[in-house]
């Protein structure tokens, strides 16, 4: 369950009078997502979501929300963030940081085939080429220093295959040069559980509070290493579902020669990023959380197959 | 059949380069709608509705996409306008201004019954309060002037009864004062057509062309003798009907009592209004206008019947 702040009906009623989308007729909370307090929102004049940000500080949210504002008015299935009576996104409610969003139909596939990995594919090229045009700047909230900050902190709670394969990719990762590579707007968190289907279409891309500025090719690595697993269980690619996602994504833009050369390395990049912060959330959790819990040992596979072999893709 | 300017898979593919939304799946012309070329639009990335803009001076054209887009971003029920890869609205295709919006599910009903007036009287006040901190403006182009001018062009095709409360009415006009009536950005072509239904909920409010700046009461007076009119087609108000949907618009913005006791005349009003132009398609056509003809005399009844008797409303 991921409300951590409660709402009464009495507090949203009084709330949106700060907004135009009538008055409430239903709220209910989530129970998905693992960072923030979600709730639907039902209003005479429809379906909303609304979020109140628990994990992200109040300065950095404008590059996400109007991130999503700009992918949501280029025609990305993106929910836009609702302006308020004074044109503004960001409001305040118990305490915290909080936005309402147009509510997105469709469900999540925990299993999709490979057309749909084609799809996804389309839809983040789609997304990357949007967002050149998106003039705000901010860093990976998960970049390079912060993977190196939270190896640190994780040290004393490691067993020692966890030690030997964190060492190996330390040392790896300070040799990779990403700073060539074509950068912009990346969503960082394109989980299957992200990613909403109607019918053959994508019809939501939620959950932008991981996105930052960084190489699209990051994105890719994201998305590879949790759509397209081989179904054993391994950590192994399935190279025939990762390459229906690529030739989806290069049908919209194809990858440069050196992107295609760095993807071996970025896998890895992207698998140490969720690998530590697992690991974070099992042995540092934040005081309060009351998060479903991913297994971190899923990632410590992904990233140890990468580790001994880079898969056939191209 | 709506589609006065033709565009083919070729020329729609070329265009969308410009635009961010993948590559075209689909396209099939709408027949619906009377005033420009409507086309279903599918891609990699979804649903779409592309619109060549027929009857509205290009110079005019950023009042109504940026009013869409404000709404849109205030939670309103409005099909955004997609931005293209240089952030603008507004293109151009085959010598038309053309602009691509986000397709919205649901479907029109043209029997709405009282539950849906009363939706109907939330989402028009929601518009208004929403449209409040909408910057830009532009004459209603239905205005009074285009009304007298209008009326003289149709002077020599009217019958006698025509001409009898023709100049009746414009008489009473020259003596109606709304300039002190709260004004702001309205639709002004609320007709039942132009409103989306999914369930219990508004899905959609499209086609804003006529839109301009005006008093709010005059969108409630279109709306009225359009959803609300007495079965018998006598041109009568259906007032419990009238009543829901003004019930509904009170809840977000109660009227004033000078809007109260100007709504009669209003009435007046928006019936000229649209008796005027259905006369005009009918006597005095644009040139290749092959569109689905509505019934001036309707119009007339109504028109007649507001003459007549004033409706008890409040």
């Amino acid at each position: 369950m991921s409300v951590f702040t409660p709402v009464s009906e009495e507090q949203l009623q009084a709330w949106l009078a700060n907004y135009t989308i009538g008055t409430l007729e239903h709220l209910q909370g989530i129970a998905d997502g693992v960072q923030n307090s979600n709730f639907f929102v039902t209003t005479t004049l429809g379906h909303y979501v609304l979020t109140l940000i628990e994990s992200v500080p109040r300065a950095d949210l404008p590059f996400h929300l109007h991130l999503m504002a700009h992918l949501a008015r280029h025609g990305l299935p993106v929910p836009a963030p609702v302006e308020n009576r004074h044109n503004e996104y960001l409001g305040t409610l118990n305490a915290r940081p909080a936005i309402i969003v147009a509510r997105l139909g469709g469900a999540a596939d925990d299993r999709p085939d490979h057309k749909r990995c084609t799809r996804a594919g389309q839809m983040l090229a789609g997304l990357h080429l949007a967002a050149q045009s998106y003039r705000r700047r901010q860093a990976n909230p998960r970049d390079h220093a912060w993977r190196l900050a939270c190896a640190q902190r994780l040290q004393a709670h490691l067993n020692a295959a966890e030690r030997t394969t964190l060492a190996l990719e330390l040392d790896f990762q300070a040799r990779c040069q990403y700073a060539d590579l074509p950068h912009g707007a990346v969503h960082a968190d394109l989980f299957r559980d992200n990613v909403l289907w109607q019918g053959e279409h994508i019809s939501g891309v939620i959950d932008f509070y991981f996105a930052g500025y960084d190489a699209w090719l990051y994105d890719l690595a994201v998305m590879l290493n949790d759509w397209c697993l081989h179904a054993d269980g391994s950590g192994a690619l399935d190279e025939d579902a990762a390459r229906a996602l690529l030739q989806g994504y290069q049908q919209q833009r194809p990858l440069l020669a050196t992107e295609r050369a760095a993807l071996p390395a970025m896998l890895r990049t992207a698998a140490l990023r969720f690998w530590l912060s697992r690991l974070e959330d099992k042995h540092l959790p934040r005081p309060g959380a009351l998060v479903s819990m991913h297994d971190p040992n899923a990632f410590h596979r992904i990233l140890q197959h990468h580790q001994q072999q880079a898969p056939e893709l191209f």
